[in-house]
């Protein structure tokens, strides 16, 4: 049967995955049996368009490179209306990220429930905000929630655990889960300032105008919730992860470490003892010899300790276009 | 339904999975639905036995551990007449590995799938040397060939790039896939000559009395076999694959790497090019910056480069019980 998907949020996330789609139309189909059917779409710059006998991609990819409002199949529908009224039997839920209050994307994920549809979604807001109350909502209607993308991007960091890593027990989890902070850290390991690395990374697009959610350690923060939440099967508020950023990290600290043979990084760590977890996000001084130490740049890594297998380590990109898009293409497969 | 398991072969492997089994029982049941009865086992050093109603798993372990031959439910069977006549409906192949001929351990896949059983195993004969042949048994029967212990032991390689990584084109793979050799050239790193670092990869069960396995390369290069016919679908031979150990790696090259910033691994390669695979084993003088030069001791990595994901490495565990013990019951998990 035809996957039938609608769209909320038509970013960078939303145009690299219908890239994706576009181009591996045949090879999805012919190895993996997949097919699929784009038949709505909605955001708030582009418009909303919708077409039950589907949408047409190319159509759709080129208004997003011209930067130019949908033209085709419009509706008078906001994204909640399109969720709701749309035969679609998957919503990946691609809107902006927002923290503080999830929304509006929990209420996206809420609506799509209620209307018997899957969701799939690479925004932390939902899965760091109310990751265990949507997961209760999709289990009760036998749907899937989805949310590979939010940690690492598509680096296949929870399908690993969900799948590959089953019938280990996860004890414990570190990683280099910011990419803007780890490039950052790297710059002024080559002489860089904080604030010249901070503009540099600003110019490359990995780090936003006000840089705070990255270098205060708050995205962090919130993948780190996600990870115990998915992985360590538990409840754990984002507001009860202790949370240090790399704001107060001088040239001096970056000197005093190498002499120490050692390597400042942003560390996310969870830890499960006597079935209680705790985590925390905080800057590092780590020995060289150290694995998470080698990754360098935007590259993210995360290494789980588990009971059967000792540690293991996934290391991979922790942003991008093409990356966070196939993060959702895995999601999709899986349902 | 419950799996049925016969296992043949109660080496290492076969202890640490019924170990895992045993503690897991449980916890397995809980979490997956998982539920297992071991009906059969043969080892030409324990015997046989075979109960249709169970075997008891605690007599097996205590036999093992005690080295002494199976007391309970003893049959005047060889393994082949067990895979026969058994109602099992999974075979565990944990028998010898053999890389010239692959047998028994072919003919003991070739038997189950004549008699409509899945096989999971760790060995690396069949999985090196008839691969294509017994995956297409395999298929034509609709049943499973799992294969995930032969490549880095329980470390999710294989499964990673089935699962996770799926709809993923993977271009190339690299790896430090021989825990033995990474050893040894950790230790002679540390000043120790090649025969002195040989002999405490000896003391410590890492290499055998004859290492030449290990040593000239012919344990990795199996392993690169394996990877580029399952990963990349292809058809190579072991013979196909070029193979230089690490014998003829001195102190003096050791030094000279290091003057460099570089390191010695002994490294895996596949790659794909224009729908043609080759591969090799070669050492290589990688600089202290590329993200497999950190890997030491007995730890193995890959890292493989992808169409949409770039490069993601997976760092673990390349041998052991427990770790090849988990390899089989994740397979096991699968089915």
């Amino acid at each position: 049967m035809k996957q039938r998907l609608v769209l909320v949020g038509f970013g960078n996330v939303g145009q690299g995955l219908l890239e994706i789609l576009l181009k591996k139309r045949q090879e999805l189909q012919a190895r993996y049996g997949y097919e699929f059917v784009v038949v709505g779409i909605a955001d708030v710059a582009w418009g909303t368009a919708y077409n039950p006998n589907g949408l047409n991609i190319e159509a759709l990819l080129k208004a997003g490179k011209a930067r130019q409002k949908f033209s085709q199949d419009l509706k008078e529908w906001d994204a909640l209306t399109l969720i709701k009224e749309s035969d679609a039997n998957v919503v990946c839920e691609l809107a902006f990220t927002n923290l503080q209050t999830g929304e509006p994307a929990i209420s996206h994920c809420k609506a799509a429930f209620s209307a018997g549809k899957h969701v799939v979604t690479s925004n932390k807001g939902p899965a760091a905000l109310a990751y265990r109350e949507l997961k209760t909502m999709a289990d009760e209607k036998g749907l899937r929630f989805l949310i590979e993308g939010t940690v690492m991007s598509g680096t296949p960091v929870l399908n690993l655990c969900a799948g590959p890593l089953a019938g280990c027990e996860i004890i414990a989890a570190r990683g280099i889960l910011n990419g803007t902070t780890n490039y950052i850290l790297t710059q002024m390991e080559g002489g860089m300032s904080y604030d010249e690395a901070l503009k540099k990374a600003q110019e490359l697009g990995y780090a936003e105008a006000d840089p705070s959610g990255d270098v205060e350690g708050y995205d962090a923060r919130g993948k780190v919730t996600i990870l115990a939440n998915v992985v360590m099967n538990t409840s754990l508020k984002i507001a009860e992860v202790s949370c240090k950023g790399i704001t107060g990290i001088t040239l001096q600290d970056i000197e005093k470490a190498k002499k120490a043979g050692s390597r400042w990084k942003l560390i996310g760590s969870i830890k499960k003892e006597e079935n209680r977890v705790t985590a925390s996000v905080a800057p590092e001084m780590l020995p060289l010899t150290h694995p998470l130490a080698g990754v360098m740049g935007a590259t993210n890594a995360i290494t789980f300790t588990t009971d059967l297998l000792g540690d293991v380590s996934i290391v991979g990109p922790g942003a991008g276009r093409t990356e966070t898009g196939f993060s959702i293409l895995s999601d999709l497969l899986k349902i």
